[in-house]
């Protein structure tokens, strides 16, 4: 079965920002300054194939921990579901 | 009050992502051979000070269409939620 795994991957909220900031900056620039804060982060989809959503779901987080994410200083969230017309 | 808006940025569908075949190609290296596909995005959350949510979702979209996305090569999805415990 096939699997589709959403990440994102975002900066510990102690950790600064700079990307965002001049997000921040440009957007108030433009006048845009109800927007308080800006926070960058990734994201990414990954196509999965695996016997069972449990062992997408443990690729997934393996992925992560030893590829994707610096767990010094980020933090991400995973979402899997399964990919609707895919290989059986 | 105040409104968090999480942003995904993803490349639409026909355009190329040498970003997520490298990290395809660095995953298959490392023995990830059941990841089938990687596509790279950004995602952004945004602070927005405003008197409600639809208020605050219009200025996410603007936000949006004139600065953080290229809607020739880009496609975005937007979700918007209260603050907890922010300014009223």
């Amino acid at each position: 079965m096939e699997f589709v795994a959403n990440i994102v991957v975002t900066l510990k909220p102690s950790v600064l920002d700079p990307q965002g900031n001049t997000v921040k900056e440009a957007l108030h620039s433009m006048g845009y300054n109800s927007v308080e804060d800006v926070r960058m982060g990734k994201f990414m989809e990954l196509t999965i194939s695996a016997d069972s959503e449990q062992k997408a779901l443990d690729l997934a987080h393996d992925v992560c921990n030893r590829l994707l994410v610096n767990p010094v200083i980020e933090t991400y969230t995973l979402s899997l579901k399964a990919q609707t017309g895919g290989a059986v």
